[in-house]
């Protein structure tokens, strides 16, 4: 299957010397892949220089020198900046040029730009942000991680419908378990949101399991767990300090003499290992679901190993017809929702 | 210093067979401690059978033959348990016989049955769930951890005032960090609590260094971080459910040949360390902070060590009179408030 992407080769602490050596190595991994980057050409032409014709033809550089900052207002980047390389890329998607774009940009702004270039799905008021997280069993889809932080219990429904269906449609697995993130305290649990979102989970045609706390999210005990963007984000964040901490009081230990480095050294088979499993880049590219189209979004600070993750994400996701499933389904449950209705 | 402690004996996963044994552990670390073992008898006093005649002389054991389950609902372990083993033992602080109780039975029964019995401190309109955590350079207190689920910004303000008292009363710490738990995003940065909570904190005479992101809790930006009771649980168990994978992980690459099971085994002295820093029991003990009492709550499923750091934790408190601390700081700052007022 072709597949065209559109990058934001300027997104990102770094920027092309990240985005285009992952862009190179992802072309080089799937031959039907066409790229067009979107970004300064002379930050990025130097870059292909020593890239064979074939490969050559399969990249478009499309040259802008307007870009968003990590800390430009949303407003600013949407309004202002018409021309930024974010902006552009997300356009392509529109317009057809390309099936996906891919951003390691300032998430507000993306979200803001996307939102208002492609549009939601008819009946999903908000997008979300949808990622994987590596989980004792394989993984999990979690959404929101921060793209709406006053959910209603509605929002959270339409989230756990398009996690669904997402889940089906990159794992191939029918009728994945949907949980709700929640505290585990008997009586006081949950707020006012949770309690109102359960009971449309509840009626919901969804394989709804019900509460998971957030070491159960980690324990793999749903496939896509829901949440309000807010809370998704924080647990994010905690988790992933957590898991820093960790490997740097590893390291701490194996530097603490001699023997424990001498250890260390040949344990290397084992962090190798170690890493392979949790490693934050296997799960870099998060997705903007809900919208009308394909935006992947990159950890800013991802390197190329890691990008180069966020470009597949939003490959598969175009094999898949993510945006098309997430259409077609929603439609056919609203209708026949309509339908038990009437 | 003298110091008595009121053990709920048959609170938690394993009962009198973790808590006694950490009790007399305890003990046998602080010959001036003494102990009100609250439980059943018949299960208690086997524990204690070769004990010699001074260390039983440092425990009294008040029989019940009620106890509060996991399962019980909040109303039912407070109207209808009068002589259940966590009441008497929260009891037994009210009436002074008692320097601080220690249980690990359900939290929302503990903290309902010591509001009620202990009643908050004048000017606080609701405890919190605290509790340290480790970090990259020390340990960081958070708090609320699950109390309340509904905080108003002046909650926070409150949970913010107590644990700056409570981190410098235990760490020596002379104006502790007090960073509110938020997430990243520019614009879309925090919902309307957080923003409110903002603008109390940054008014207040707390150093106040404002918003910490999830990862930033575990880098040690603060020593106190603040949110409330849902999001901080979600935190809490999201980092444990991290380090528990990780830990399965690490297991998990040991196992996978000869080769790495010789140097997993060989990396004894670093898995030793590792444990000693990032060991739950170590931080085990969570303060309901606010209370006119100290009352503090083990792990369900903590074994003898970590049962143990609870009493620590409870000791601790008592030997730095932690309750007396917030209540003359926290009038003092409502006496120059009032005043700057008037």
């Amino acid at each position: 299957m072709q597949v065209t992407l559109a990058v934001d080769v300027m997104g990102g602490d770094h920027g092309p010397v990240v985005t285009v050596p992952a862009v190179l190595r992802v072309l080089a991994e799937k031959p039907s892949l066409q790229c067009l980057l979107v970004g300064d050409e002379a930050a990025v032409y130097p870059l292909l220089s020593s890239l064979s014709p074939a490969t050559k033809s399969r990249i478009t550089v499309v040259h802008t020198s307007e870009f968003v900052t990590m800390d430009d207002k949303v407003a600013v980047a949407l309004r202002n900046k018409k021309q930024s390389s974010m902006r552009l890329a997300v356009n392509a998607v529109h317009d057809g040029r390309a099936d996906a774009c891919v951003s390691a940009g300032n998430t507000g702004a993306l979200m803001a730009i996307s939102r208002f270039v492609l549009k939601t799905h008819p009946g999903i008021e908000r997008p979300a942000i949808m990622t994987a997280l590596p989980t004792q069993t394989g993984h999990v889809h979690m959404l929101d991680l921060g793209a709406n932080v006053d959910s209603e219990p509605e929002h959270l429904l339409q989230f756990a419908q398009m996690g669904s269906l997402v889940a089906e449609a990159l794992d191939g697995h029918a009728f994945p378990r949907v949980g709700l993130l929640n505290i585990g305290e008997e009586e006081i649990k949950g707020n006012d949101l949770i309690k109102q979102t359960h009971e449309l989970l509840t009626r919901s045609s969804l394989n709804y399991i019900g509460y998971v706390e957030g070491d159960g999210v980690f324990r793999g005990e749903a496939e896509v767990v829901v949440c309000d963007g807010f809370v998704g984000n924080i647990a994010l964040k905690s988790s992933e300090g957590v898991a820093r901490m960790i490997a740097g009081m590893i390291k701490e230990q194996i530097n603490r003499n001699w023997f424990t480095k001498l250890v260390g050294a040949l344990a290397w088979p084992i962090w190798q290992g170690l890493r392979r499993e949790m490693d934050p880049g296997r799960y870099n590219g998060a997705s903007l679901v809900g919208l009308r189209g394909i935006v992947v979004k990159s950890h800013g600070s991802a390197d190329v190993d890691s990008y180069a993750n966020a470009l597949r994400v939003a490959i598969l996701e175009v094999e898949k017809d993510v945006p098309g499933v997430i259409a077609d389904r929603l439609s056919v449950s609203a209708a026949s929702s309509a339908e038990s209705l009437s």
